[in-house]
C-alpha cells in the first residue's frame, strides 16, 4: 500500500498566553514552519475573527498547512498535508510545537489516497511520460 | 467531553472522469458546498499544478474547506473543518460527493479540541460576557 498524501493532525494545547491572538505572529510561524519542512508556499491567506479567533492557510506546491486557533482555551487545531518524498512534515509540526510552546501537544498522522498497487512511482506531478505509465497502472486495479 | 471542532476527512474515489482537473468546476462545487453546510464563506484561493492536479481552500467564519485532486487517479482528498452548533458539515460533504460522482467514497470524522469540563458552553465566537466565564472555567481545569 502507498499512499498520495500525508496528513499530520496537531492538537496544541497549552500555547504561549497571548501568541494565538497575534495575527502577524501566527501567520510568520505558519509560513516559517512551511519553509521549515522545504515546502514551497503558494498563497497565504489569513483571517481574525471578532472578538478572537485566527484562520489561516497555506497553500504550498506540495498541498497545505492549517491553523485554526481558540485564544480563550490557549489551544489551535494545526493540519499538514502533504504529498511527495522530498519535504518533511514533521519537521514543520516539530518546529510549530516549538514556535506556540505548546506544553501538551498531540499530534495524529494519517495516510490519505491509499493506493493497493506496489511498486509503482506516485508522484502528484507526474510526467506526461509516467502519466501514460500511471493510467495504465489504474486499469490493473 | 466537548470539541472544539469537528473534522470530516472524505477520501472521494472513483470521481466523474474529468472533473477533477477543471479548475472553476472545482471551484464552484467546494464554494458551493460551503454553502450547502450553511457556512459563511470568508476567502477562496484555488490553484492548478503543472501538468495537472488543483489545490484549494475554502476558508469560512466556522474553519475551512480544503481540497486537493489527483485527476490522474480520479481521487480527491477533502477537509471539512467546522466549530459551531449551526452548520451541518455533513451537508456539505455528501454535496461533495453527489458532485464529483464519487462511486467509492469513504468519510472519517474527528473531534479537535476536545475539553474535558461538561455543560459549559464552548463557542468560537464568543461574546465578551461569556469570554469571561470561559477564561473562569479553563481555571478549574
Amino acid at each position: 500500500m502507498q499512499a498520495l498524501g500525508t496528513h499530520l493532525l496537531l492538537e496544541l494545547r497549552e500555547c504561549k498566553a497571548g501568541i494565538l491572538q497575534d495575527l502577524d505572529r501566527v501567520r510568520d510561524i505558519m509560513v516559517s514552519a512551511a519553509r521549515e519542512a522545504k515546502a514551497t508556499v503558494v498563497e497565504v491567506a489569513f483571517h481574525e475573527f471578532n472578538p478572537f479567533g485566527i484562520s489561516g492557510m497555506v497553500i504550498i506546491a506540495e498541498s497545505h498547512l492549517s491553523i485554526h486557533t481558540w485564544p480563550e482555551y490557549n489551544y489551535a487545531a494545526v493540519d499538514i498535508f502533504t504529498c511527495g518524498d522530498i519535504i518533511i512534515p514533521q519537521e514543520a509540526a516539530h518546529y510549530l510545537i516549538r514556535e506556540f510552546g505548546s506544553k501538551s501537544p498531540s499530534m495524529g498522522e494519517m495516510n490519505r489516497g491509499m493506493r493497493s498497487f506496489d511498486g509503482a512511482k506516485l508522484p502528484h506531478k507526474v510526467e506526461t511520460e509516467e502519466y501514460a505509465s500511471a493510467e495504465k497502472l489504474q486499469m490493473v486495479l
